[in-house]
């Protein structure tokens, strides 16, 4: 093993902290607190985070990579496990399709359906030590500790019944087996709800890409209308044509990612042709011990070329839904 | 709440020890470890475990589960995340396809490709530590600590290349966008390698499903495929149809899923509309807490009508490498 | 397995968003999560964190119990390991200790010495990865992300050589073995500084307890003080009945835990023979899975009886460096 | 960031695979599991262990690090956490000590006190998700997944008051007060039980250090007989002169430490004076993203001096219930 000996603050990754002024060790930035002296703003709280140490010091960092992002023009490619759409992540989501803040979002089955079933009825506060068997009685599906009434669900096979019928008489018109990506905007457009991210993704041109999009309720209503309509696909490789295209045809790439699995290998790995990601944030618990990709550190993504050794990352081990209001609410801060 | 008390052994999930000789909580079975004493198989290491408690107990109970499953002629499900083919889990999956003890496969795109890479040139030990930087510059890729030196991926891009030209030539024929299972099916025959398990999976006609299977090296092999031959596509709607009609037409299902992530909740899915899976078997080290689909124990799964609540389940909190080794080893013991 | 049906909002152990309004399941909260729409304060995002579900929804209802600890003078023991302290936690730490905002400290050796080095040096912004090879030939220690060059202990040192000296002989004078609670209350007297939550637990009568004391650089000092003064010794027995004596004479007890291990099983086991803590508030990342104290979910400290079962309680599953912070801010806003 | 080129097999950490042998990349081992077609023992699955990759891999390396501390005779520090005594891993225990294995131990209150309870009545097989309120009322106390029915304390009070009391007749004879070693020693004298560890300890002269001695239910039981008896003292002084002392007086020490907490940093605490260990080997689940010792990787000891930097380590992340028993089985096959 070579030893790296540590002499100058350049030689680490940690955040900027007016470099020029660090001459020895003694001018690193000194660990320090919040003052609660002083009143307190969320700016406030997250500079402090920044000599807080441990993850609120790659909290305060992912801020400072966002915000570079922004300021770099990067293009921003949004990932993010269906659980933020079962939670209160999904208003932060659908402010930033809103307002254009991100340009490229990939999700999960539930990612998508979710958006849309809450738009007939909200999900509810829970717990997540209620008993499974008394819940099943019940008629109410658990996600961590929030509840999601069976009559949710109902609305929503209403709704996808017609829009499968539209879906389909599209396709025998066009004579085209329709991508995943299209079959997404065309869903927030039907639904046309100042509510859903994916309404605001289609009024805003970002395209939702869901490579397993027949992995949830959605899959189980095509197994119905497939019995009468077996002409009806779903295609999987157009989109990667497409993704990989806008990976290839932009100056500067970032990503944020909320949890792990498909989302983000699917954004990470749209990146590989284009030399790897210049701004990476990664918000999610999993671990690399077993060498899962949802675990695997940004320095494994490095060897695999889906990020940009000279670029600037950060993985923040934290649930997003305490991480991501809190670094949103100081990047978005005046 | 309800507090529930504790007076049989009956109220509770835990594996039978012979239930019917218990009548007070002084004859629930006693925790006792193995006796080194004496000799030790593996057989009697898993025995021992039952009564040795944490995730032990949990080890022995997924062998009892799956035992279970073998006798009572359940149709098994496998799923694996891609990792487990990374590593040496891929000869045990291996084994279990040449030995018809599996049914159906769910697992995502690195548990397809890299079974065909390994057939090339092997992966090798590494170390998780190793410096991103340095293995980019080494042509080396890491997945914990495995390492995978670049060249494996030349033999699979001109593998593929082919196998892509005969696909497309196969659906321009028959006029119809092919299936993932078909697509795996094929690649298994093409591939003529008895290491392996695409190759016994499609001689012993066991469907590998795989959702996201463009989501990595097959899909950068795509994009440019693509561009010669842009009328290449793959449909994802066909496998929903074949793997539910499948699980609505036996009489018992059990799972046995290795990680998390699409693999996992792609099987579960699969088992809805039948009333869940009657043997479940998770080994994963997920955590419930951010509310992923990844760590929601099987007690969430019965609330959305995935797991049968009358049914035999655990989870081994565990990195497969290894529980499953041992586990396997347990059941195939004479 | 009984089946606790859901049918009242009172069925569950979640925070109270006044109940007497749910009648039925749809009356339940609805998962809802900030606005950016409208202008952010602290308080506003820890509000909005109650119904954004997963620990968000722990993290408010953290905050809710501290509030509720305070309503209800409740005696506070805080518990924490000794990274609050290498962290900039050690600020709000010694904020709570000033202004009398807790009873009854906890903590491991590293939480008692780090104080004290950090009023002589501060400790610097680092990062994970740092090889530690390198560190050492550096003169550099590390805990996490934070760096701690060697020159902080020689201070350090210097310091309590001199303390020592004083204790010994303070020892010989009243011939009797000093509880761990004398002289962590002596070492914030004799340090003298405003930045120690020592100093301020001291001056406002705040007993320090710390059962594995010796376990560090202190450990390290006594090695070779007690080879010319052998007679010197640390008596851990006096500290129980102080603990106990307080947690039955007072009416009622909440804890705030940060971290595991002995602070937490310390602060639990001093409150069983009152009847368990009335409130109690977990900050930790630590897992049941593998039976570990540490990981021990709340339901399990009440069969222990350290937790009273009609008490309001809360495990947030959050670094505390992000948590503490946050939790803190919102329960000073006024 | 100085990156690494990896040239050679010798540049790693991991386990020495005939190093000679290997030239280039392609001579690395490779990944290669366990082949079931032929006849199974608990060897052969270790060995296959060692190029499965993953945890399977650290699993091996660490049974190859255990022999190596026998084959250079080392002398072994063993480390565990309460619930190994818990559960099943007792026996393991018991079996090194009363076969000489190991020549220190460091536990936690309950890695004392069970062992002496379990001597009365064992424990039970229970689960993890049992109520707690109805245990409570069940009068049964559960860790994890294990049962502890009230009466076990009750045998466990009686002895200990007996104990104490002759404890303090020695301690008053003497005019001394005790170390914790002493009196851990002095237990396993009285509790004459070939089941108990503390037994073995006794007879084979291995000290028990433990100093959070009181954080539990013997702590609890001296609440009460200080009432009685205010002069009783246990010192926590005495015992870093004698681990110190060994650890500076033997050629070669090693660690195993299951769990973390106190035992764990103990163990390496009492290793800093001499240089470090030469040989570590670390079973446990703690993430090191939190910055808390428990989780704190060996190259984190490394830079306090704790691990030798040219000794032999590693971390195994798995529950020691499924790892431990497997590492014994291969470490004492012949």
């Amino acid at each position: 093993m070579v030893a790296k000996k540590i002499e100058k603050y350049e030689d680490l990754k940690t955040m900027n902290f007016k470099v020029e002024k660090i001459k020895t060790l003694d001018d690193f930035p000194p660990i320090k607190g919040i003052n609660f002296e002083k009143k307190v703003s969320v700016g406030k709280l997250i500079d402090s985070m920044a000599t807080t140490g441990f993850q609120a010091a790659n909290l305060a960092k992912a801020v400072h990579i966002i915000k570079a992002m922004q300021r770099e023009k990067a293009k921003i490619f949004l990932g993010f496990t269906s659980n933020m759409i079962t939670s209160g992540v999904r208003e932060i989501i659908n402010y930033m399709c809103k307002h254009k803040m991100v340009h490229s979002i990939t999700t999960t089955a539930g990612g998508v359906e979710e958006d849309i079933v809450k738009c007939f009825k909200p999900f509810v506060v829970g717990e997540f030590d209620a008993d499974g068997r008394g819940l099943l009685q019940s008629g109410i599906a658990r996600t961590g500790n929030i509840f999601i009434p069976n009559d949710r669900y109902l609305y929503f096979e209403r709704f996808m019944e017609k829009f499968f019928v539209k879906m389909n008489a599209k396709q025998k018109k066009e004579g085209k087996v329709m991508a995943i990506t299209e079959f997404t905007n065309l869903l927030g457009k039907e639904i046309d709800n100042k509510d859903s991210y994916l309404y605001w993704a289609h009024k805003n041109g970002i395209p939702v890409y869901c490579p397993p999009i027949i992995d949830g309720a959605i899959g189980d209503m095509l197994y119905f209308f497939k019995q009468k309509h077996p002409e009806f696909q779903l295609d999987l490789v157009d989109d990667v044509r497409k993704i990989v295209d806008y990976s290839l045809s932009v100056e500067k790439t970032g990503a944020i990612i909320l949890g792990a699995g498909v989302p983000k290998h699917h954004i990470l790995n749209s990146n590989i042709l284009r030399g790897g990601l210049d701004y990476t944030v990664y918000v999610n618990t999993a671990q690399e011990y077993d060498g899962c990709d949802s675990g695997a550190r940004i320095d494994e993504a490095i060897t695999w070329g889906k990020v940009n050794p000279k670029g600037m990352d950060v993985k923040v081990f934290c649930d997003a839904t305490i991480a991501f209001p809190l670094i949103m609410s100081a990047v978005l801060e005046k």
